[in-house]
């Protein structure tokens, strides 16, 4: 099947945007989504952006039910970790239901990959839902490894008000 | 008790460097630290760093017993969440074992907190060991919350040949 998959440009925010709720949909959490269409073009697109973004795109022939042609999507970027060094962290990764199946979400993954070793990174890191047993299994079989599970490492947050009171020192 | 926190310098990157590898002895996986002073220097203190660090310094007179007073750090970047948008992630945060019970963890973690709301961050996000209950109590007790055990979140890795293979796209 046709597709490209480039580099996201400030253009593509209105199609990301969407796909992000897409996906929030599909992991049953839509009312979290708190991002717009504009804080993506503001924290991605300008100075010292705070994540890079890639595309997937089929020709207009191709293009989905709604008339979308741009029908999969990654966000990404550079982190440390301090035994290993430079690390990509991707924080999505997501191909729209009727594109699923043609190795989209392989090209977006493999891409990231490469972006990550050009920058020097040894590490790809990413979370996955615990239920979406068949995205977990897709990532295990490219050979990705359970951090959580074979480490017993927990994600931790901090927010809203809890975080104002920790940066006041007042807990 | 009398102790700065401040912002690490390239002079800083012998004591991270021996602070690192403390951290992992106490986490018992000293030999999975790849990193050098030389690693650090480069990446975090040359153009476009992959983290940026903070230091908790004590005066001469309260050095510890081999004579640092440099004695705690945390190392943090900043990220991304489509759901939600700039966070701040806490890599490290240590502080030397005669030295703990004084404020000096809290401070630090405080620190990146401020630094992180200044930024435009809504979350701070670290990871935390499931066997390290007095970390855990301790960033509870702060009012984190454990994105593992609530929401089923769970942390992914790919690294060596298998990013490799991913990267091109032959697996």
């Amino acid at each position: 099947m046709g597709f490209i998959i480039r580099a996201a440009t400030l253009e593509d925010c209105k199609d990301i945007s969407r796909m992000i709720l897409e996906l929030a949909e599909y992991e049953k959490v839509s009312d979290q989504v708190k991002i717009t269409q504009r804080d993506l073009e503001q924290d991605g697109f300008s100075k010292n952006p705070f994540f890079h973004g890639i595309i997937a795109e089929v020709p207009e022939d191709l293009k989905s039910k709604e008339g979308h042609t741009k029908v999969g999507y990654a966000l990404y970027f550079y982190t440390y970790s301090s035994w290993k060094g430079r690390a990509v962290y991707m924080e999505d990764l997501y191909v729209m239901p009727e594109f699923r199946g043609k190795g989209i979400g392989k090209a977006l993954m493999s891409k990231v990959s490469q972006l990550g070793l050009a920058a020097g990174c040894t590490q790809l890191n990413f979370t996955v839902l615990d239920w979406n047993k068949s995205s977990l299994d897709f990532y295990l079989k490219q050979g990705c490894w359970d951090v959580t599970s074979d480490l017993g490492y927990h994600c931790m947050r901090c927010e809203g008000v809890a975080l104002e009171h920790l940066a006041q020192g007042d807990l």
